[in-house]
């Protein structure tokens, strides 16, 4: 991971600003022969889109993709995949007012500050707009899963948002697609979105604490020390605008188990060893055990409110700064499929160092229990 | 990263098992002209070293470094500096037991659907001693730090022992190096002594919160998007052995914020700009804001401990599990220093990087705000 | 150095077929700042452009370059420039005859037999079309240099034609743009055409030997024994299509020197040590000496030539096949703006890497001399 | 390649100087379960041992290899493996008169002027002892091709001495382990023995041609553009010291040929394609074809010689120098086996991206022809 690459062998890197003329990511290491089409990969893109509920930003964008590269005759060649979007729905001059003044919350100073130099226009990089880019190399992503591992399901929910928690007593995971919220306790849903009305309401916004799921991972995904599995999706969820944590299993709450308490215990079921119970998220000493891997994430709240808040100017004067545009007010909803999608990403870059040191999981090499 | 190397400028790769003869780490791509002697990185081993009371293993190592390589006339050359560190009070025979068990709860299950064989004396390779290459790392990296940016301090520190937190009201940051939990809170080291007496007796043991702040890094440290320095810092703490989280700022509890909350409001200072909080734990889109930078990771409890456990052999059997040996009741205390040396790595790295491609806090050309 | 990304921290990833939509170079790591325009890189991509004279092929393509990102208002700003050039003027019915035979010479075989699949319509990813991309960053790269290391200049030109080579005593570095061949001796390009004329009627080709110098490039760029100066330039021009050789100063002719003659004897001058050879081309133990870089490289002749060659089809029956379609009959030529592209990202890659761990030519802790 | 490490997913980090206590590698992504012993590692480094015979340099070192770590019950774990050499026949007192002056031909000027601090014993960090290194990762990684592509043969040997050139008719393999110089043309040998008798009674040096042949590499290892497998070999070799160039099949003599000599012709074989010819050096588009891969390189006369050389001291004071000490009057002998370590690093590390990739040999998806 540097600048703006992520993973090792399955490589992605993403380019573009929100107010650019295009967006992408550049895919590269793919395997070759899997079958890919722009429609696969737009059916993600689309449930990350904006404007589709009075929860997410107003902004129109069709988000549509298009694969330039790296595909012959509907598969994958080996070859870099790029993936662009063109923007459509700028309103640059939206934001004409905050070229001089940093938005708190925003990394509007940082930019400044590093570089001397930022597109204001909506964000610039720091924009959500990339999560796009991160969306659709993470369709390539679980393309591959099907044909290198298809057992492996993934799936993204929301579990807080503010202090308000889903119940797991109530998860249904069919409900994640049935409500805004992306969230399996329909109930929690009806509260939030009353909750969310009112936020909007006054010009102010809210964070949110998403969880995504890996089912069907196989055994034995990961590298030891620093190239670890939970280091990798630690890395790859705190890398996504405005998450500020990120939890393995039990994650913070691990501090208040006892050794007894959070022992997975082991014993042998029909199709071999078979752990009691997951707190470890399905991942010890960076290698995945088989289990469920289990990541969390919380997002901030949006920064760009309409309340005022206090900032200065590039010329250093002090000012108060009501952020207009077009914006989430939760904007821990989009981060779902985003949250889903570098999920898919690490595990596609572990399979292929998984096979590419050991031969994976039909290798050959792997430790047998009890057989 | 990848595998065992961490860092994309200055290279950490640590190597070694926990019984073999010795372990170390190779540091590749250190500034040159760096004063560095042993006796330095021994002060922050020693600060770490197991056996030094009742709370941590009773293992005696005295973790002596030396320097193999990369120092000429006690300045770094700009070579790659071997530091090693030999094994000296291994008692393999306490870990006959479990070359043909799995400990629930370590990694030697994993290591052995992996790889098909590990090394079980004291847990190989997953063992915590790993962390003894991490803390000399962090020795030259505090030492590159003095020459390139004086003004940064690191300290870690224990926040939380089981379900007991500190009370960030009795702070004081002297008091750190006055309890055997590096806890800021007196009061609380005292409790935590009495709690994890009875923890330790009863054979079980309990999980830790650490927090590490660096104070007065500079603004502009880190990378757009995929090397931003918090993902880095998420993907340094997340590799140290037993972390199952990690914060920067608010951590997950920036969930339950709302906006006009959570926004670190800006006025001018006298040396510039200046943040009226920092939710942010000192980031912003990735890159530094000059604030504290402020992480906190929570460490799982040992997973090695008296009290039986269920588990399976290699070849299937269920059977139940005491680890003997040498353990820490609460591996969370010396994860404290292992933290810091991470920290001090992360933003030497960064400060490279930085000074790679913007020249760095005298290149400039970054932006000034206000004069 | 990994699949299609090139460079440390000036890191060029290029992507896109022959017969695709679009290809380009996603130039990443690039500084803050830096004036860059569409104009400024179109002037080397023309350079390298086909169809300007009989020695190159008839395709016809106005390489026009399009920046998606990574720049505003005029300068870069230090995140990811995204470089794209359509392609226009496919004729892939060209290709029907071969997407069934493996041409000999060509990566037709080798892809085929690594992937499973290849897209044969202009030999797809391998086709020499890609340097157009190359050429792009390289176009990037010296703008990059302009504001870091003003003094440098790289030029490159033609040395050698099949068996007839320049003659270094009439070299002429402005007659470099004045003829087809980019050579510094007129009288040999004058041979070299007619020589090219009898080739191309006869359907055949001829290889050629590049030079590329790079002048005022400063002393300490390179790193010690893997990350070398000539390393890093030996995997740059041997990645480039078709490239079977690569050499620094002497080269191979290295081997027929003694060790009195090889010696670049250094005396000083009035603005520190000078050496009174270059036989080293400006590069020791990896790193530059300050004077002038030089690498040559060897240019196989094109594989697509009107003889018939005999070859095996994908089912396995033998055939001879004609290579129709437009070719360059000696595509050394348009490797000349390549390999000054090839030379422009290394130095500028190294100069930040450089900068980054030792603070640069202006960083204060380089060695002097005599001072 | 960065810094001093090399490789992708077989990672070598070498460390150490030439009078350091100790100098080592860091073998990092080895698969786990290939035998290993350090005698098997010693026998490669006996082969570039120096003080072997009258060729080499009289500094006597056993360079008895250890194994600290990654290697259990003789097979490795899969974790880093660190091969430790000690020195042992330093004699600093030799190069008590350079520390203040540069050795023309040597690295001693840019390292202090990119660094400003140098190791001046034995010329540090850029001193050929540093080959050891490559040379005992060389052994682990032709452990690991007896494992994973048990048909591999790897062999380098000397094809020129000056401007003395061995004679292909007369090649027997079989002589290379009979002559000092490594070289398959006894005839050639004994001519050579004479010559460079001669060179050192004079107190002078001669450069040399070393090929390594690799027989038996499988169809399909590489990756396109930057990661090709002769770009690699390329950086591999030109990463040795005192390489000056580096060729792969024809190599420079490739721009001799027009595109009909060229044409490495198909027919099918008994085992499926054929090539007539190997002009190609067994590596098209980046991507091996089955045939043997081909690559040579130019050692340049050893620059520590008896002769007197004019240069300058740190101080600028102009001086004559002779370089005592023990050298090796043709340090291209020695190459032979460094040559062999490197060129089996690069097929291990190819290897095992393209298992990472396509699945490898056994993968499935690779494309056949006639079948």
């Amino acid at each position: 991971m540097s600048f703006n690459t992520f993973g090792h062998l399955f490589r992605v890197t993403t380019w573009g600003e929100s107010h650019g003329p295009a967006l992408g990511a550049t895919v590269d290491g793919c395997p070759p022969g899997v079958e890919l089409a722009e429609g696969v990969i737009q059916h993600w893109l689309d449930r990350r889109k904006p404007g589709q509920n009075k929860y997410t930003t107003q902004r129109r964008e069709p988000d549509a993709v298009q694969i330039l590269s790296g595909v012959y005759e509907g598969r994958t060649t080996g070859t870099p995949i790029q993936l662009m979007i063109e923007n459509t729905d700028q309103r640059s001059k939206d934001y004409g007012d905050i070229a001089q003044s940093f938005r708190p919350g925003h990394a509007d100073i940082t930019y400044w500050q590093k570089y001397g130099i930022r597109d204001p226009r909506g964000g610039g990089r720091s924009s959500a707009r990339e999560t796009a880019a991160r969306v659709a190399a993470g369709g390539v992503a679980r393309e591959v899963l099907k044909l290198l591992a298809p057992g492996i399901e993934i799936q993204g929910y929301m579990v807080q948002m503010g202090r308000l928690r889903a119940d797991r007593d109530r998860f249904d995971m069919e409900e994640v697609e049935r409500n805004p919220f992306w969230c399996p306790d329909a109930a929690a849903a009806s509260v939030w979105a009353a909750a969310l009305d009112d936020l909007r309401k006054d010009g102010n916004s809210v964070g949110a604490v998403i969880e995504v799921v890996a089912r069907g991972v196989p055994a034995g995904l990961g590298a030891p020390i620093y190239g670890k599995l939970d280091a990798d999706l630690a890395a790859a969820m705190m890398s996504i605008n405005a998450v500020k944590g990120v939890e393995i299993g039990e994650g913070m709450a691990a501090a208040e188990l006892t050794g007894v308490e959070n022992a997975d215990e082991i014993r042998m079921g029909n199709d071999g060893p078979m752990f009691l119970s997951n707190h470890a998220g399905g991942i010890l000493g960076g290698i995945s055990t088989g289990q469920d891997v289990v990541c969390r994430f919380a997002v901030k709240p949006t920064s760009s409110i309409l309340t005022p808040r206090r900032t200065v100017t590039v010329g250093g004067d002090e000012t108060d700064l009501v952020t207009k545009g077009r914006h989430d007010p939760c904007v821990g909803i989009r981060a779902v499929p985003v949250g889903e999608a570098m999920m898919a990403c690490v595990l596609v870059d572990h399979l292929l160092r998984d096979r590419g040191q050991t031969g994976g999981q039909t290798g050959g090499q792997r430790g047998r229990i009890g057989l």
